[in-house]
């Protein structure tokens, strides 16, 4: 089965930069480009669009909390008709340098903070989704399968796309370690193992130890914030190919 | 001739309001909606698409310099590569919501001091009218005629829709006596009078009392700030149809 | 005993205002005075403190979450540490428009959701104080008795003040029947006299009629958005001096 | 003459960082520190602050326009007045932290756009002296000699510190050659010489090689964006002791 690999691009703020986007736009199928909220302004959206559709990859809304200085990381207590709203204004705003770059916006990631909250809720899942729909245009989901955000996608005919986490360990629920436990996050050798594992059996190994877990991602979300991410998401693509893992996008 | 009134409308921001946006949509025939940049926010921008939508009345997206705090009234020193990029912005911003409610935006107006600078300034009316082009699908651009916007429309084939305004006192140019000259503001009755003169002859009387300037307008500007404000456009448009003149949309 | 009378002012934003500051600056003998985050700007700041000096109304700096698109009523999940640096940057730019005014910052209160975050979270409570004993001066704190607030401020030695509102209707418990309950927001008459019961004998009639409940407020809050609360205002302070409670600031 | 050395830090945003802030702190005498609203959140400003005091630099407000995106370099076009207010709020802002550290503000160098506003400008810089006023504690001004800042403290008895660019190229008038014109960024050994010869002769070469022209600086500004500009910053200060030169910090 052939995998995605989607990367949080775009995520410089002004006089600020962040991360290597050319170099990962190299490597990945699908750019989750921030939206001016939680990172990226205007020219960046507009300079990462073009480049993602130079190098052919599909581009995503990547729609977070509107809190710069906090980067989409930390919660604020929207009601589910305040989240709908926001996600529709940042995929929205997103939708003109897609078409400057003579694309469109073809999927939405929420971000950080709203990732974990719109897993995990299902009023917050469904605002979300509700967006999409009001937005039309056939865009799909990308979010970690089995949890409120493919709930509500499904229970709409909106197409969801499990990722999975290549530098991340697993608990014996298919869920994430939490950032912050020890061994959370995997060292480079590892995580290229566990990339071919989730791409080839469908499955990772439980970080205790204890067997493995089925992890349904038809995407891998690869990281590009340092060198070393960036020459980790290279190995892991190489060694995907070289497993026979067509390395494609998500219809 | 047919003329189209237009005002800006959604120009709350959270829990502060402005203007009667409900009693406007019931007298204008283009709504220019604020884009959360000097105005407006995602819920207020749903809820003025809705209204407008509801009512017939075509959505614009009343585009500015980003400054909440100055209501888009203070000049920024953008090059015209960042104006258009933030027009693209919010264009695509409003596009959401204009979808939400079932139709989509329809032509582009600047505002505050976006709309003095780029009538003045060909750099910066190419970047308005760049964005435009950028976002596509048939978009018009509503502005003062005669100016710098209006040759940047020309020169790339976007309609232009000439403006004029029923409580503003003219100079011998065509152009506005700017706010702060005594007499720039017309009272109630002279600015109903205005209005039926530049629909009917295309005219205007000139401020200093020394004739009449044409005023090439096939939209007019009204205002909603006051109750006096909304009961002036009332007349305004009572007073045109009374005298003949179809009050309908822009094609 | 003396009583308090504090407000929540200088809550406008740019464009857009709110209340009327001038009428409840004859009412109150403290202005809580928003610090530009959730409401306020740099003019409003200077604008009110200037008032409040000439009026011989104390100047109180009213903290809240970054956020003026929620006015400051949805909780973000900020750090304890990022919670005290975030209070400590508002209060200071507080200080500058009090000192223009000839006077100093004299006390804090929370606004809105980190008003009841700080009342039952202790480490954010802790945060608050933190921030005051960053400052120093002499700083009070201002918010409800019998909460993390005022053990936090107990635990450090910055004086208390403990607040009480006329308007709301009151739990068994002594804390405040949540607003959007039936009954949570009394009567103008009702509220008077709440406000005589709480100044005269430090008790509220408990909403289901069963008794009543002690109430610890030397500050009584009033509110000043809309003519019938500034009203209402005047009323209580009408009717607390003629039950001859002295109204005065606190120490 | 002692030589003040100046750098511009803090200059980082949420999960953005910007240059190296402890290794110029081993550098310079005074801090020009970012206030949030060009630069800068109320974390970094704690923790630049505290480093600050902890090597004995002093602390000066870095004030700004408020414009995260553009970094403060595009000039808003806001009132003196309101241009008052601003200043005013973010020196404040700033205190708090001062104090945190054990310190207190001693002085304001405006940034980017506006430092060269105020520069040209004589209300914009009576403006900034008159925020510097209204906070009072004995403020000094850090700026271009020779100019409207210069003259709006002289105005009032405000310390006025001039300052020069040890790696600008000046033209036949003392003022900086404007960046993008060729030749006005100095080489690293260019920087060095032109350092020396400011705080030994009170001169610089000019430009185009015409001789010399005097620069009345008593600090000297460095940068610490890159490792490059680091180490320029280090040759500097190790070059000026050489030549006998007190680093020290203005009185």
């Amino acid at each position: 089965m052939p995998l995605d690999l989607n990367s949080d691009l775009g995520e410089g703020f002004g006089a600020w930069s962040m991360g290597d986007d050319a170099a990962m736009l190299d490597i990945v199928t699908s750019a989750n480009i921030a939206c001016g909220c939680h990172a990226g302004d205007p020219s960046i959206m507009r300079r990462t669009c073009a480049l993602a559709v130079a190098k052919g990859v599909r581009i995503g809304a990547h729609v977070g909390y509107r809190d710069l200085a906090g980067f989409g990381r930390r919660a604020i207590a929207l009601s589910p008709a305040e989240a709908r709203d926001e996600v529709l204004y940042q995929l929205g705003s997103l939708e003109g340098f897609a078409r400057a770059a003579g694309d469109r916006v073809r999927y939405v990631k929420p971000h950080g903070a709203l990732y974990h909250a719109a897993a995990s809720d299902r009023a917050l899942a469904d605002a979300v989704v509700g967006a999409m729909i009001d937005f039309g245009g056939g865009l799909a989901l990308l979010g970690p399968a089995g949890t409120a955000l493919a709930s509500a996608a499904a229970a709409t005919g909106i197409p969801f796309v499990g990722e999975g986490f290549a530098d991340r360990a697993y608990t014996c629920e298919g869920t994430l370690v939490p950032r912050g436990t020890e061994g959370a996050v995997l060292h480079a050798k590892e995580a290229v193992a566990q990339a071919v594992s989730i791409a080839v059996s469908g499955t990772v190994r439980i970080a205790d130890g204890s067997g493995s877990v089925p992890v349904a991602a038809t995407s891998l979300c690869v990281h590009g914030d340092t060198p070393a991410a960036v020459e980790m998401a290279r190995r892991i693509r190489e060694t995907l190919t070289e497993a026979g893992v067509p390395i494609e996008s998500f219809a």
